[in-house]
């Protein structure tokens, strides 16, 4: 049995889910070889720590309760250079705009030659090069399949499944809200405001819509493929982005009559990173409905291969994170 | 860089898609420290065999002259009994009834000490535990992600990219021939009959259908997943199988005005293999048309995750092949 002590930084919905997935996934992961013992849960008000492993249930019914998980005045930063453990599972907000505190625990975390997991789409969409050549430097692995699409594969489909088959383009749904959005707007023939309105009302949308609506989630997301799949290296302002605010249910109805629907595309290639609203034939493998996100990958070899799954959710999203997990530590 | 040797046991359409991807990749398999070198090809007439490497171009050349790439009489089973090599790639045909050649071939390869990649599903479908259980007691490795749905990857998704996920089951269209002749029947709402006439024009249907529209290759496949995915000990004769060739233009054409299509579904859980046409509703992602193939994949922490593909054609069906060989070599 191999002990891997691990930390939670960020402890909002997806590192909560983390937590609720290692619970459930106890026995599998001993049935591997894995004993997953987490030793720090950070959140924004301080930390648990503890060498022989918090108890995760506790932390989960603290945080239920309190609102926090803080036992003691401790950020992630200083718990990542104190406390001894193997990986990091970085959680935090995401941040566009400078990587935010997500962009200094990864890079302490490699410094401290901790491996990182992480589905904070803002550290890699600005610094991804950085990063991962940080994580190289230091004899790190480094995951984060968790960052596109929630639990739907890609990164580590296309890396590893599709291993050996060069890959033209990637295209696809990669916003659930937005999905969600104008699957509704077709089906109700109503506006864009109402169903917005509706949106947060079910909380599909944030109180502030605009990173969904306007196209900077996907955005982030395509930077994050052009760098991991195509080598590239991409930051956020390198991507054409058009939002769907200003689709009319009249265009959608058009579109439909004429066996379209319109969605909106991220597409990522060699040469061009791109996100706007797009048709698409109501039978196409890209046209899926609801909050669901879809990628179309056209490789040279195999042609397209299209995979659909929940773009969100907290425990989605930890299965991806536990996937990464596996993946690090199962062979070696 | 680390030789391996491998042979090609079945020159049809698979195997020589092999050869062709093989030629293709070299420089990629290079980058990934792999020297590749294929050292025998055999077809139903006899091999061509050389120690240092045959030339595939010439293989494939000769192959579409002479119709045959035998230089000497010899066959898969002397080859891989006499000839020196790390890896079998057996694409011999497909045979449900007894397991065939492909059988023979794939014990006397684990019986030599070397690793098996296949796309023949017959000897997986008849004797899986034999020939995983022989696999292992020699310490050879067996993958066959290309005996599923050609170049859309199944196996390899759910055991390796969704690790540590149970999976409930797994739903899909896994015959590309019997979709086809659903997508067109609704689309020219023709009888079975013309548009079966059609397909075998075309190439997309054998001259003898049956092993296709009767749903016994959807059920090959599916033994193949209950016993990968499910860790079950399935045969063909555990799976209830209809097939398609009663459904009437009329049928589709009603249910398409209720917003669904009828379409040809293997499903496989821990309790039942089961094939047989079922309604899918217009905008499910298993609703897709041609000759794609699709499977949805149930999962307990990431919900569905459904991936489409084509389901066959020579480099196509190679690519899953050269996927299974990469994976095998490339960290070991």
């Amino acid at each position: 049995m191999k002990t891997v002590r691990c930390s939670i930084i960020g402890f909002g919905a997806i590192g909560q889910g983390v937590a609720e997935v290692l619970l459930m996934k106890r026995e599998y992961l001993e049935s591997i070889g894995l004993d997953v013992r987490v030793v720090a849960v950070v959140d924004s008000k301080g930390a648990t720590v503890n060498p022989d492993g918090v108890d995760l249930a506790d932390c989960l019914a603290r945080k239920r309760e309190k609102g926090t998980v803080a036992l003691e005045k401790l950020t992630g930063l200083e718990v990542i250079k104190s406390v001894e453990h193997e990986l990091v599972i970085e959680t935090t907000p995401t941040n566009i705009k400078t990587g935010g505190a997500g962009l200094q625990n990864m890079l302490a975390a490699f410094e401290m030659g901790r491996d990182v997991v992480t589905s904070n789409k803002g550290p890699l969409a600005m610094k991804y090069r950085e990063l991962v050549e940080t994580a190289k430097a230091a004899g790190c692995r480094f995951r984060f399949e968790a960052t596109v699409g929630g639990s739907m594969p890609v990164i580590n489909l296309v890396n590893e499944v599709l291993a050996g088959n060069n890959v033209r383009s990637i295209k696809g749904i990669l916003n659930g809200t937005c999905n969600y959005i104008l699957s509704r707007m077709i089906e109700e023939k109503a506006s864009y405001s109402d169903i917005l309105a509706e949106s947060m009302e079910l909380g599909i949308a944030e109180t502030d819509p605009s990173y969904d609506v306007e196209g900077i989630d996907t955005a982030c997301k395509l930077v994050i493929l052009a760098n991991a799949i195509f080598g590239l290296d991409a930051t956020y302002r390198d991507v054409g982005v058009t939002g769907i605010t200003k689709i009319t249910p009249e265009a959608l109805d058009m579109a439909y009559k004429n066996g379209h629907v319109i969605k909106l595309i991220g597409e990522v290639s060699r040469d061009r990173i791109h996100v706007a609203p797009r048709l698409v034939p109501i039978n196409h493998p890209l046209a899926v409905g609801g909050t669901l996100n879809v990628a179309s990958v056209d490789t040279e070899l195999a042609g397209e291969i299209t995979v659909t799954g929940k773009g969100a959710g907290s425990i989605e999203t930890a299965s991806a994170i536990l996937s990464d997990l596996v993946a690090i530590y199962r062979d070696c």
